[in-house]
C-alpha cells in the first residue's frame, strides 16, 4: 500500500456470497505510522469520515464517488423514485461534509445529472456508476493537464517549497516533470495540527524518489528570505481547494502566511486549482471551516501543551487575496489572480 | 514550582557537609509535562545545558550567572591567578555555548569585569558573587522599565499575539500592565519544534491568571488578517535574542513570517530587548544557530514524520528586516527601528 497509487487509498469492496458493499478509506489521520482503514457500511458513514478527516485534498472527492457508488449498489432493490431520493440524500450528506473543501460537491453534482434521465432503477445504478468511472477518469486526467501547465512555470533545478497535501496535482506534478526531463527539489512544511506534510507530502515525494527537507509551519519566511541557508527557493506551489472569481485562494490554514512572505520577497506563488468556483464572486463569500480547536493542543493524539491551557483556535483553512498570488494554475493554463474569470470565458461563448 | 517566580528556574545548591556545590536548571525541554531538574557540577556542565537548550529566552543569562558563582565558589582553594584563570576558562565556555542568544555573553563581562582588581582569592571570589548578584538585580530592573515602555504602547483591552517564550519580559509585562490597570488578551503560536509557545508562555499567562488561546505556527497571518474569526490582533509583540545597529530582529524562527504578516495587515510589531548589540551593525552580521535537524522530524522526543523522510532544516532564529518592524522597546523607551542606535547617545554624550 502506498499512498503514491491514490485510488487505492479508498476502496469500494463486495462479499460476493451476501452481496453487502462498503467503503473502506486508508486513514490518512495516523499514516504512515500505521496503515488502518474506515469501514464505511452506508454513504452517511462515508461522510462523516470525510468530515472527521480520515481522508483530506483529492480523498474526499474519492470518498464521495465511492459513496456515490455504494449509494447506488445500495438501492438496486428499490423502486426508481425511492432510489432517486435514496441517492439524492447521500448526495446531500457528502456534498456538505465538509464546508469549504468543493470537491465532494462537484462529485454530487456530476452523478446526480447522470442519473437524471434514468427510468428504472437498474438504469439508474448503471448510469450512476458510469458516472462514477467518467468523474474520477476526468479528474485524473485534469490534473494532469494542471500538472503540465504548472511544469511549464517551474524549470528544471527549482527548489519548491510546498505546504499541506496536495494530493493528485503533486504526483501529477512529478509526474509531468520526469516527462518533461526536469528535476525539483523540495522543502515541504510539516502543517500542525494533523502534520500532512510531514507525513503524507514528505512519504509520497520520497516515494517518488524526490529529495524533501522538512521544516516546521514557522520556517517558511526564513526559507524564502534572501541568504537563507536552506538555499534559495525559487517558487511556492500549494493546491487551492476553492478559487474565487476575484483570485482569492483558500487552502490549509498556513498558506497565507507563506504566501505574504513569498510577496515580500519576491518569489513567485503559483496555486493549483482545476477550475475556480463561479459560485464565489470574492474571497469573503468562502466559508472557512472552524474544527475542534483541541486538535491544536495535541500531536497525533498526545497532548502536547501546558495542561493549563483551555483555549485554542484551528480554522482548517485561510483565504489569501490576489495581491499575495502570482499565478492560479489550472487544468486550462496559468491565469493573473484578477483574470481568473477568464478560466470560463470560453464556455461561455 | 512554577515558571513565573523565574529565579527559581535556576537554583545554586551547596552541601553544607561536603561544602561541595551544584546548579540545577529546570528542564524546560519537558516541563510543565514533567518537572525535572539538569544538574551541572562544574560551569562547562552548565554551558552544555544552555547548549542543549535545557533552558530558553531568560534562562541562559539565569544559568550563566548561576555558573559563574559556581566558578568562584571552586576557585577559593586556588591561588588568586589560578582563580581568575578558572573564572576566564569558565566565563568563555558559558559566553560561547549558543551564537544568537547574548545573554551569557553579557553576563561573563559583568562578572569577569568585576573580578579585574582583585588582589586576592578570596576578594575575587567575593567581588565574583557580588557581581552575580548585581547583574540579577539589574537584569530585572531593566526588565521591568521595558516592560512599563511597552505597556504604554499597548492600550487597555488590546489583543496581543506573541512568539515563543519572552520568559521575564513577559511576565513583567503583565506585571506591569497589572500596575497600569490595563487588561490584555493573549494569542500565543506554539512554536515548533520545542513548544515553548504552548508549554511555557501559555503556561505561564495562565498562571498569571491571563486569557490565551492557542494556535500552530501557521495559524498566525489567519489571525492577523482583517475578518479572523478569532478578533482582530491589536499588536504582535516578541522579544528579539539580538537587534543589531540598523534595527535588526533576530528571534525565534517564525518571528520573521509573522511580522511580514502584521506589516501586511498593518498591525504593529514590537520588538522587545533591553538593549540593541552595539558590535553588530546589521543583520547580515548576527550569527544564526543551526541546530540539529533531528528535533523537526519528532515532537517531544517521539517521531512524527514519515520514515522515510531523512532531510529537515532547523534554524533557531530567523532575522526580521527593519522595514518589518514598527518600534524596538527596550529599557530605556521605544525607537524606531533605523533609530535605535540612538540607544546609546546618552552614553557618548
Amino acid at each position: 500500500m502506498t499512498v503514491a497509487t491514490l485510488d487505492d487509498s479508498v476502496r469500494l469492496v463486495s462479499d460476493e456470497r451476501s452481496g453487502e458493499h462498503a467503503v473502506l478509506i486508508l486513514d490518512r489521520r495516523i499514516f504512515p505510522e500505521r496503515t488502518e482503514w474506515v469501514r464505511a457500511e452506508t454513504p452517511l458513514e462515508v461522510a462523516e469520515a470525510i468530515r472527521a478527516m480520515v481522508t483530506q485534498s483529492s480523498g474526499p472527492l474519492y470518498a464521495a464517488y465511492a459513496g456515490l457508488e455504494l449509494a447506488a449498489l445500495q438501492a438496486r432493490g428499490l423502486a426508481v423514485d425511492a432510489a432517486r431520493a435514496s441517492m439524492a440524500a447521500a448526495g446531500h450528506a457528502l456534498a456538505t461534509a465538509r464546508p469549504t473543501n468543493g470537491h465532494p460537491r462537484e462529485a454530487v453534482d456530476l452523478v446526480l445529472h447522470g442519473i437524471q434521465a434514468a427510468t428504472t432503477t437498474a438504469e439508474l445504478v448503471d448510469r450512476a456508476i458510469a458516472a462514477v468511472r467518467e468523474g474520477l477518469d476526468e479528474y485524473h486526467a485534469r490534473s494532469r493537464r494542471l500538472a503540465q501547465h504548472a511544469v511549464a512555470l517551474l524549470p528544471d533545478g527549482a527548489t519548491i517549497l510546498t505546504h499541506c497535501w496536495m494530493d493528485s496535482y503533486l504526483i501529477e506534478l512529478v509526474g509531468a516533470a520526469n516527462e518533461a526531463g526536469r528535476h525539483y527539489d523540495w522543502v515541504a512544511t510539516e502543517t500542525r495540527p494533523y502534520l500532512q506534510g510531514a507525513r503524507l507530502t514528505a512519504h509520497t515525494l520520497r516515494e517518488l524518489g524526490q529529495n524533501v527537507t522538512l521544516i516546521t509551519d514557522g520556517m517558511g519566511a526564513a526559507a524564502l528570505a534572501p541568504g537563507s541557508s536552506l538555499g534559495p527557493i525559487d517558487a511556492l506551489v500549494t493546491a487551492a481547494d476553492r478559487v474565487s472569481l476575484d483570485g482569492s485562494i483558500a487552502n490549509k490554514v498556513g498558506t497565507l502566511g507563506l504566501a505574504i512572505a513569498a510577496n515580500a520577497f519576491e518569489v513567485p506563488f503559483y496555486a493549483l486549482v482545476q477550475t475556480p468556483d463561479a459560485t464565489l464572486a470574492s474571497g469573503a463569500d468562502i466559508v472557512i471551516e472552524d474544527r475542534d480547536p483541541a486538535e491544536v493542543l495535541s500531536t497525533l493524539g498526545t497532548r502536547t501543551a501546558s495542561g493549563l491551557v483551555t483555549d485554542a483556535w484551528y480554522p482548517a483553512f485561510d483565504v489569501t487575496p490576489p495581491r499575495f498570488v502570482t499565478r492560479i494554475v489550472t487544468d486550462r493554463g496559468d491565469f493573473a489572480p484578477d483574470s481568473i474569470a477568464d478560466y470560463f470565458a470560453g464556455e461561455r461563448s
